[in-house]
């Protein structure tokens, strides 16, 4: 854990280094991946069956070995636990209703000209989801990824999971039965996000992937970006926090480590202009350690990666904050929106002390796909629009044809490419 | 060129292969660009004057070999010919208005439970634009390009272009002054690229690179893809003309030609239900030859990847088109409107006989950057989103948590993430 002080006159060195410290993945992985690209695009599922003997201890062999059927999701989805279960479809309802204000509005419309322009907006046929085995195999990520696709009208969604030891997740299970997912197949890795770009004989290929996953299945979904679309190149993930004197370090310092507690890699950061805080939030986070049953990830994470900076102003966070461009933002202010209308890039952003991250992990609606390693400077949250796309469209009538046409003529000959300038000068002549 | 019948018996396989050839680049471009990415993210500017020396025959030493002030393209556009410049003034108005229809609103609600949620789009900071050198530099692509960054909002745009042996191109200079573009760099390629994502001494970096380029600066996007945020994957482009038997030939051909004068690897193809038109049309492109000057270009792309497909009925050209999701369809019948309602990928659709592909290229106003390669299945044209992202929000009241924050505990404990429930039942506790 780093504590920076903005008025020390090493901040700017030390800061800058926190804001390039990348966090992520090797060449070697880059290679590894590219490799097993390969062999899945050239052989397919015997590929696959290789993979997942090796990497997950599991046989593909018989269809129940190969996919997870509707029947047993729901059959995983009557089993829970009645609160979990309610919670679970508490949390899908909410999801999807903010999702459903997400719906792009197509445009048709006649201009001064009577140029007929607009454009149509239109949902993939068919979306790939990761969904990530063992410890990390989190229902709510499902929920997360799968109602989206579905909102936007994705028709036929298809999830890939790993079942090491061909142990399967309940609550996953049940999340895709509420989720509506319409195929699940037991593979993992980045041979999984091989099988759903290319496709295999089982798995016929999909049009976009999403979801989380570990460094391979990260750097198998930048590989084969354009090969299909892709959500975003998902690194660790942060939370940053700013406070002022009046917060309780107990709510703090849970918020700061439920952002640690995911992964050694991921980054805590807490800006205050007040020293006192600062220091109490510290003491607690040291106390939780001793109990806390995630306490080596988050302490890991914490030592590593934590950062507490100490403002004079909190008017100095927007700008500090926007250079990390965070994933989570909580301003725990007497007046978070006037630090909010000042904030440029974060993921999400969290309004008030009676907001903790983990509401928007959960339940709250919006997405918790977010950018991390500082691309909210450039990207956006998970939304139905991932699962979309646009076509643009003209009309144009003789008359819209006269009025515009002779400038575009002279153009395409400026550009040197006459092809283009017959195609419009013969329909006018 | 191929002649294919939908009513053969092999045309499935035929059909397949045409749908499955990706007309791209190869491995060894891929080797190559990722030593130039290294060299310009280790060595900044001196990489780039090695590179722009071997590879443009131009040295970068005083400050005008490195960059082009606005003054030059002030000059250069005071300097076109008048009916050029109005040209060029009237595509910018048209692409500038139908762009500002695409800016997209924020959300701000709150829900029956108190909750308030939303969303906040913003424009990326700066953007970097890659403008080809020599004879594919084109003043529509940077009018294309530069005008949606700058209707986003984009506060500092950044154009790179190669300048071989020193020449520069007025026209894109002009277009440069026309689009208001803050900086432009006199380097080309995978460098150029490089350069804009990780910043050099005279370069500072930006969080969007867009723009066509030959194989090597698509790659660089490729793999920088993460670093920045980036357009898209841009390959061979492609036409498609859906025509029914009432069509003029010397119009389709010089429709189809548009396509192929671009580039050796370009696709052009006619669907028709007309024997008779298709051999008219077919007969008109091999005349054109003896005549356009571009066709060599044109000849090599119609020999190698030219394609008519003969339907029985145009009832199944959609379905034939959304295998192909080609970046230009032509809709040339009666009533385009039917088969637009039926057609569900392509990047952008020309309806009716008077709206000849090339009105799109330079001035009708939707953009004319488009997914290519079968990608209009995923992906969509350039605009204004390419050059924002979206912030959500939430803000939660007292009792909003404590309507739903015992669910999120739930899950949070079922998901084995303990800090996670902590940081939420402390507030309700």
């Amino acid at each position: 854990m780093q504590l920076l002080r903005t008025s020390d006159a090493d901040f700017e060195a030390k800061f800058d280094r926190v804001v390039r410290d990348r966090r992520e993945s090797d060449a070697q992985v880059g290679r590894d991946v590219s490799a097993i690209l390969n062999e899945v695009r050239e052989r397919g599922d015997s590929a696959l069956v290789e993979y997942t003997k090796r990497f997950d201890q599991h046989n593909l062999s018989s269809d129940e070995d190969w996919s997870i059927s509707k029947e047993a999701c729901k059959a995983a989805y009557d089993g829970l636990d009645a609160e979990l279960r309610e919670a679970l479809e508490t949390a899908a309802a909410r999801i999807r209703s903010y999702h459903e204000g997400q719906l792009p509005k197509d445009r048709d419309y006649t201009d001064d000209i009577g140029m007929r322009l607009g454009a149509r907006w239109g949902a993939v046929e068919a979306a790939g989801l990761y969904v990530p085995g063992g410890r990390a195999a989190y229902p709510s990520s499902l929920l997360m990824n799968a109602i989206p696709a579905k909102v936007a009208g994705v028709e036929r969604l298809v999830v890939t999971t790993p079942t090491p030891k061909g142990e399967m997740n309940d609550l996953v299970l049940a999340a895709a039965h509420i989720a509506g997912v319409d195929e699940m197949y037991r593979v993992g890795g980045a041979q999984a996000v091989a099988a759903l770009a290319f496709g295999t004989e089982r798995i016929a290929r999909v049009d976009v992937v999403v979801g989380p996953g570990n460094a391979w299945v990260a750097e198998a979904k930048r590989q084969l970006y354009g090969v299909v679309g892709i959500d975003m190149v998902a690194g660790p993930s942060e939370i940053l926090v700013i406070a002022d004197k009046d917060n309780n370090p107990e709510w703090l310092a849970a918020d700061l480590l439920s952002q640690a507690e995911h992964d050694p890699t991921s980054q805590s950061i807490l800006i205050t202009d007040d020293r006192g805080l600062a220091s109490q939030v510290m003491d607690q986070i040291d106390l939780e350690f001793l109990k806390l049953p995630t306490a080596k990830t988050a302490k890991q994470s914490w030592d590593d990666h934590g950062l507490v900076v100490l403002v004079d102003s909190l008017d100095e966070a927007p700008a500090l904050s926007d250079r990390l461009a965070a994933e989570h933002v909580e301003i725990a202010t007497a007046d978070p929106e006037a630090l909010f209308g000042k904030l440029r890039h974060a993921g999400s952003v969290f309004l008030g002390k009676m907001t903790p991250e983990a509401v928007g992990d959960y339940i709250a609606g919006p997405n918790h796909v977010l950018p991390t390693g500082r691309r909210a400077r450039f990207a956006s949250g998970l939304s139905v629009l991932d699962f979309m796309k646009r076509t643009s469209f003209i009309g144009a009538t003789e008359g819209a044809l006269k009025a515009i046409g002779p400038a575009a003529v002279r153009l395409a000959e400026a550009e040197g490419l006459p092809a283009h300038a017959l195609s419009i000068s013969r329909r006018l002549s």
